[in-house]
């Protein structure tokens, strides 16, 4: 556990040569628009305690391929993703492999 | 009503010749860093939606002044006010004054 501030799951890895922490995030309450506030208001607090701790590490929420269709590719979530709010790491639940990186 | 999107309360006001936003925020969870998560996530959230419809209008979050003391003035709250991450309005719930804008 890389910084335990009441996260879900936190944790560092390494990107290639980068070094980043991510952030697993579930998107369980009843309304979609409070999953979005509630995840950008986590990654930016995460990120900027990170940043002050180990400056340089990047921070990805990871979310799952549901998620990102049904969240961030539409209208709000895609506005957060466009005005840079979060980083986001897309993973296949069932397969538990890395879909993809954004960005 | 200026927008409407799930926020407890959201209106349009002036500050001199500044259009501003105000959105009441109560902090009622068990827990502080929920409640800052949770007050960061929306203020970001309805300032990249109002910028989209009401550009240069500045948005900013109204708490109690007992609010703005035990989150905002101390380590975390005050990081995110450090690292702009929110614009204040204090109020005193009692008088409804407003004692204080940040920044």
């Amino acid at each position: 556990m890389f910084v335990d501030l009441g996260a879900e799951s936190l944790f560092s890895a390494e990107k290639g040569e980068r070094k980043i922490a991510v952030e697993i995030k579930s998107f369980v309450s009843a309304s979609d628009l409070t999953d979005l506030h509630n995840a950008v208001g986590q990654y930016t607090f995460y990120h900027d305690v990170m940043e002050q701790i180990q400056p340089g590490r990047e921070l990805y929420l990871a979310v799952r391929s549901i998620t990102y269709t049904t969240i961030f590719q539409d209208s709000f979530g895609k506005l957060m993703l466009d005005n840079n709010r979060l980083k986001l790491l897309v993973f296949n639940a069932d397969t538990e492999e890395i879909v993809r990186w954004l960005p």
